[in-house]
């Protein structure tokens, strides 16, 4: 993953040129080159005006956007337009639609109303994609292609469609090859849930109680897997018609498909980095962290997804869509707080970014997203926002090339584990994102640069310490990496507690030599158990029966943690003041250092970005 | 709208002889008149002992009934039986019914189980209301005529079946044209949302994510016009049959049809006054108020619904229903305080009402409403609001006629704005009614008497203060009189944010010259925004840029009120305490001051009530 | 009820060989016996192992368990496996699931997956019934018989399919003969509610608005009405052809149907003790209860249960599954405390339980229950609760035999007044079970056994004194048996407030000579009614008019307490405080004083069990 890189830091915007008179596109396109934008993005939602009709194609506004665009200096990104299919097409495919998980088609009016197993919308993409890679694929003007948009955004990964549900009983027949090894396997005697044919198996929604762990989880395979061949398709039909890289832009905190399955196909990763609406919508934090950095963010919710998506991205990564100011989607809008547009473009960048573009050039006067800032307003002036972009550009054009190196710490991260523990959480609490993500975050604060591995990885390189926390089961070759491994190895807790088949280790977990988790219990919130030298053990405690060296125990004389060798393994989730404690304290002249040469320091609470001599 | 009026304010019940043995009516009346009253409102859920089987009619008990009580000295209120289909009905059109937002049929069995847009069940309503006014419309007896009851109530405008799509898609043909200029005007480029046919144009629930707001808004305005239609329907066939005053009675805090409209075709508006249960129920007070007003109610909550009728009458208006006792539908249901139901029949009448009526005569020993107090007790004895109403009654005698005069101050109240920011709230707490419930409660702390007018008013005639908080889109005649008007009007935040066609004005909202709102941020409930001299900013706050005058700026500078000449721009939500010092203060001396001569002063903590010498 | 017992105490375990290799039945079959276990329970959800296509049979299997476990000394508990019909029965009659309230078929995939109505599946339970009861009816080993498995468990008495509402009619038509007896008795004129025939009455979901209460009343009692058929069947068929005991083992606070129904016509009633997951689950305790009490469940709530099965095993009752360790399934499964399992255990024997059986013997590797503890743990070894449970069993040994009597205190428990009171709550916080639950805590408190005794009750016998609060209807017996009873009989609040067609009585509440109940209000949980010496009405209020004493009045003046000889009647809800007081203060001497002979004190908080000398 360690991709040596040297690259230029640039700028760019999302544009719809469908959205505004054509008369307008050349002035957009001259600003946005004065403003020292140098990427633009297009078309990921303009199918109806690329088709009005099945096969009658318009493409002549679209060849001189193109023209416009890249004539005044423009770098483009040609999207494809899957992301929302036409009107037509859900006349022509009724049943291509989603099912939610209550059993309710999912209708037509917004985006993203597409089944990802619905084979024959899949085919259309194909045919789509194929005809915009002959049109643009060699177009100097498009330097880079994106595969339809935010995957699994609005929930839309899982489908409860009968077009779903037969698709899986198909890649359940490829899987298990006869339904014996697969009653056995999922151990569907536990109450007479034997299948006698694979066509009797049901999406697992709708049941009187749980279903079977093994069965939930293998749908959620199956829906991960329908992601990535819905890519690949598109990626397949794309790569023998241009030479310029391939990248999807995902969404943050979306789990629910395998984002490293889907990546290695592509060339680069991009993301959409809403700083103000995430820790609105998506961040556990409590609401006096919410009140606090409401004008800035979360900035470790940024930093994680920007080592995330540049693993993802096998260190090549982008900002496809950073906020430039209020957003619309989330409970509270605030504005981002003077000089937060540029830290965050910086933060980007100092994780690696190649490219930060901003969603979007100007603020929509119609539709869904009219209150969503952009860099302009809607009478044509720039936005607070846009007047901190203009800057950031002529601050960025001193900056020299960067590189990107290897981080000294890793964290693996295992999307399947997100799903395991989602369909058996075992306590309300439990989140495998936030296990994840509390680590994280405690990395940061001691002051550590973090990369983020799969759990396909195989060596861990030179590295000084890998954190494998909550790992639902193990690959044979990730655990061989463990072994072999100079560095420091820090498990659990939950880490290799269940096979592959979703079954518990008959010999315990976690599966390392000489230690054993003989029981776990839950811990309500209000009942933390105490640690004599401080902080406390939350959600989630281990009972351990072992052979290596205990490093602390708790005031009930029970292991906390424990090591053997380069292993160490922690039998219960730290709070913040135990994480700190273990992790070597926090580092605050370190905080937010980041990965790339120069960047040294982020402070969000004063928005300042200082540049190490 | 200011119709000059001189009446004596009555007293009345409503009844159910059908509920009853025939032999307690004579006795029944008698009652009635000898405790003071003079109204009785019958029939509206009676259809299916009018007309047990299709045109089977059973009159004499009905005839009987109608006699008995007109014989009493009693002054009858006959209602349409249209909110009760009978089951017959139902069988005969099963596609009659609403269909709630999660697409399931709403069953028979309790009562409003019929869709608004169903063309048969209409026309079932004008079949069943000639038939009584052809009968009934010339009775001596009858003075007054109820269509259907609560419009609306247990939300049933809005309905999400077939035969609504079809009626929906009606609409649209009729308003648009040309799915062209639908697709124009609603901005469906955004997301590849281009419609070939109006027939493919779903209603606006169980899409992905949001809808387009056009979509959803016309689907508002769709139901509240069905609304209209469905009693218009009713009044035009009455009408020829009856010279008595036409009446629809309406709800609390219900906003999902435009009763403006509707009430143009009547000659009267009525509302179900509910103190206790709507505090609990409807209410965005909070936990401290509801405990200390628990037994008297919300003052204000009536007050502005009083005035919101009078307006929806044109002067006229009446309670038809109010709470004599704990009723049975909130989630507590306590006693008022002594006192309390003369009071509130007091309120009512200091704010113009002619005819105050209580529900329900005696307490009903079966189905729904069995905790419901009456004016009696199910044993016949006087229940302790029948007490409070038998002495009301003697003190209504010896009160002069009353007349109401216009109010030196008024709101503007927009049904549609409450739909539009329903649609597009932008902030979790963003709602227009209580937008303009803050301002009408602040008014009433300052001691002013408040008007409301529609959004259609094209005068204000010689009033001091006109308010028009948070409109959705100006009609050209409002604003008209906005410029023309010598008095001062308040607008804002919010107002003119939007063009009729629900798209963000590319000149900038609020439509008045030399201002322009430029940005919008949403405020936390635990984030307002300080004001140097008292109180906060909280939920909306406007980012402003203009040649007006700046009144009061914020910590940051930012202008929050502004003048220019008569017209004021607030630029934010205020909280009580800065609303206080907007409008002058609280007015110890003057609170609930009534409109009505006489009348001076209502003190809900202790039930007086004072008359000016 | 009063049964005449001498029992010696045993322990027992759950046991699922179908899980487990062949190979491995053996050695756990001497483990057990060598523990000191000697019931072991087998085969409530073995269908598909048993018969694994229609008619096909594997008894190899199943004889070679019973013979190994018999053998080893253990008796057989042999289940009817109908909680879980195999896949194929739902290919089958796929109308056999039972439908949620919105509607929706509850599929298959996880167990109780068939709905109470379905003829063809209640006659498949028969048939598989009668051919276990064939071939292991007189089989030596087997002691008992237990029916299915935790009727009612995941919500499942309660379905709204068209099996249901076909079935539903039927009883209707059973019970009211003509539809126009049926109007009337539901009082259907309210709304225009009237039927023409039995088949137009749909169930009571999906309603606009609430139903008519006696239509939704019918429905829970015809729903339980088919749980008691249902088992009826069960027991019909295996009564003949085994002379062993017949048992159902019920959950805890499961109140949706009649348990003594069920239970009349069985020999033992069991249940399911599971102290900490209830706790966390099924509580109304408030959280600081549930933080202190973690580790040890609500020692009340266990206590009832005992005391509530005693009463519909007619004196004979077990726990067939008690928690070992940390559960699986509340939202938060801690492990107990030290002690915990030996004292629950012998909690439930103090109560006169004659078999306590732990849940599971082995911890689960495989589907849904992984993370639910056993007495051993996955790799064989016993668990913490492993451990206990051998010690206990010696500790057993010691015992002498045992014997119950009756209480001096019992609770007429009503399961008509828990659905009679969710269909009409009147207040949000209203609650029968809770009512009841609150009196049985306050009489713990004070020290009393109580025995709880079913509305069918005819004589109280030499008790001293009997409660009945909250009661729905009077049965003619039952008032009767109080007007004739000796001791002291507490009533109210809400006691008789319905006759049996869920009327008012026209005459006023409770139905006792020279007692009315006028009015009644409900109290939001800040604002409860405090009383002069001590205490609170909270919830519940009525206002009283009587001839009986009054033995305390509130601060208003209001009657809370009126006797009349041994009747006493309490006009509201009261609090703890208020409680203790009127019951005579808390006992702490007494405290967990236990039924049965010998056992003295339990103490909760310090796992400890003292027996008198």
């Amino acid at each position: 993953m360690t991709i040596p890189k040297n690259h230029k830091p640039a700028l760019g915007v999302c544009y719809y040129p469908e959205h505004w008179p054509e008369a307008m596109w050349g002035d957009d396109a001259t600003r946005m080159v004065a403003m020292g934008l140098s990427w633009v993005r297009i078309g990921e939602f303009a199918w109806s005006r690329i088709e009005p009709q099945p096969s009658e194609f318009r493409w002549d506004w679209l060849d001189r956007a193109i023209q416009t665009l890249g004539d005044a200096g423009l770098k483009i990104i040609m999207s494809t337009p899957t992301a929302t299919p036409p009107r037509w097409m859900v006349d022509r495919y009724p049943d291509m639609v989603a099912w939610d998980r209550h059993g309710r088609p999912r209708g037509f009016g917004s985006r993203r109303h597409y089944d990802f197993s619905h084979a024959e919308y899949r085919e259309e993409c194909v045919r789509i994609t194929t005809i915009l890679g002959e049109r643009y694929g060699r177009n100097p003007h498009v330097h880079a292609w994106q595969l339809d948009n935010e995957y699994g955004c609005h929930d839309t990964t899982l489908s409860y469609s009968p077009v779903a549900r037969a698709a899986f009983q198909d890649w359940l027949r490829d899987k298990y090859k006869s339904v014996a090894a697969l009653n056995d396997r999922w151990g569907n005697v536990f109450w007479s849930m034997d299948y006698q044919r694979f066509d009797q198996i049901e999406l697992p929604n709708l049941t009187v109680t749980e279903p079977n762990p093994a069965h939930a989880m293998d749908f959620r395979r199956f829906a991960s897997s329908q992601v990535v061949a819905f890519n690949a398709a598109q990626e397949a039909a794309l790569r023998p018609l241009t030479d310029a890289p391939l990248l999807h832009n995902y969404m943050g905190r979306v789990t629910d498909f395998d984002h490293f399955a889907v990546g290695a196909n592509l060339d680069i990763a991009t993301w959409d980095s809403y700083p103000l609406g995430f820790l609105e919508d998506r961040s556990d934090r409590d609401v006096d962290f919410k009140r606090d950095h409401r004008r800035c963010g979360d900035p470790d919710f940024q930093a994680f997804h920007h080592d995330l998506y540049r693993a993802v991205g096998k260190g090549r990564w982008w900002v496809m869509e950073q906020q430039p100011g209020p957003v619309n989607w989330a409970p509270h809008n605030p504005e981002p707080a003077p000089g937060m547009v540029r830290l965050w473009a910086l933060e980007a960048i100092a994780h690696g970014a190649e490219v930060v573009c901003f969603f979007r050039w100007r603020q929509a006067p119609f539709a869904q997203e009219q209150n969503h800032a952009g860099l302009l307003r809607p009478d044509g002036k720039l936005s607070e926002g846009g007047d901190e972009v203009a800057a950031l550009a002529n601050e960025l054009a001193g900056l020299p090339n960067l590189s990107i190196k290897a981080a000294r710490t890793a964290i693996v991260f295992d999307y399947a584990s997100q799903w395991a523990w989602e369909v058996q959480p075992q306590d309300a609490q439990f989140d495998y994102f936030r296990l994840v993500y509390d680590l994280y975050c405690g990395l940061r604060r001691a002051g550590h640069s973090v990369d983020i591995l799969p759990p396909t990885t195989t060596d861990f390189g030179d590295r000084d310490r890998i954190f494998i926390p909550g790992l639902f089961a193990w690959p044979q070759a990730l655990r061989a990496a463990v072994y072999g491994f100079s560095g420091e190895v820090v498990m659990g807790p939950r880490t290799g507690s269940r096979t592959d088949d979703f079954k518990f280790p008959m010999t315990l977990p976690p599966g390392l030599a000489g230690l054993k988790v003989t029981a776990v219990e839950t811990l309500r919130a209000d009942a933390h158990v105490t640690l004599q030298d401080g902080g406390m053990i939350q959600i989630w405690r281990e009972r351990i029966e072992s052979t290596w060296d205990v490093v602390e125990a708790d005031l009930d004389g029970r292991s906390v943690r424990l090591s053997n060798g380069h292993l160490i393994y922690w039998a219960g989730w730290p709070d913040a003041a135990a994480l700190d404690r273990w992790l070597g304290g926090t580092a605050s002249d370190a905080r937010h250092r980041e990965t790339v040469s120069g960047a040294t320091s982020i402070d969000y609470m004063t928005a300042s970005f200082s540049v190490s001599p």
